[in-house]
């Protein structure tokens, strides 16, 4: 039985490293085998990316796995992975998804589904609030991100 | 009209640059409005970069774009797109998609139709050609590639 609270609070921490570096809390561990192997969090302020959103800088962090790593890991996250995101789980064919929370905005956990991509959402109270604060205090910069995706 | 010929070529040239550069002949540009607003091409060897496949460059180039401009682009690409720049494509809502070609692999063309992307293969030889030497040349490289992504 994966511990999901151990490795969500590790996403947590980076979602938080973001906020502390002036950017989204949005962040994301990636685990083999009750290893953390890589660590991430959204970019968007802090690059100016719009690619590394906190699972795919995670990702992006981990380097030249191969294929087979890749099928051994889980992608904590901990906010619903977007179009992007879930389509990075799709091409490296990793197999589980677990995200903190839904409400702020969902992705195309359907199409993960459809793939066969385990998806588990925590619906963690804490995730939500860290997002509701952050949107609170910056609604220019959130309204920015949503007409950017259309969401 | 859009000029396809016109923009692929440009999208060849990154390709062209990549293969320079020591990596995988792949590239982008991303127009609008007729203006090639930004240019990029796949990063796995110039940058150890999982994540930065041509299409994924080319839109990071871009940077923070409005919502309203990605929905006017056109995303040149000189191979059909993977699950994960796919799904870029989907969370920008850019348009349309023209690719070099799809023989080579073919991403989730159809999943982009469905979310009414409109998706125009202009299946050059130039392009074919052009990842079949590389291919030929660096079968090591491309074979680990294609384990990664379980193509």
């Amino acid at each position: 039985m994966p511990n999901h609270q151990k490795y969500i609070q590790e996403a947590i921490k980076e979602a938080k490293k973001s906020l502390k570096g002036g950017g989204i809390p949005i962040g994301a561990v990636l685990v083999q085998n009750g290893n953390i192997i890589s660590r991430g969090h959204n970019r968007l302020i802090q690059k100016g990316s719009t690619i590394l959103h906190g699972e795919m800088d995670c990702v992006e962090n981990a380097g030249r796995l191969k294929g087979t790593d890749y099928r051994k890991c889980t992608l904590y996250t901990t906010l619903s992975p977007c179009e992007m995101c879930s389509g990075m789980v799709l091409l490296y064919k990793i197999p589980r998804v677990v995200m903190g929370e839904n409400e702020t905005l969902r992705g195309p956990e359907e199409l993960l589904k459809e793939n066969e991509v385990e998806v588990v959402n925590l619906n963690l109270p804490e995730c939500r609030k860290m997002m509701q604060e952050y949107i609170e205090k910056n609604p220019k910069l959130w309204n920015e991100e949503m007409e950017r995706v259309g969401y």
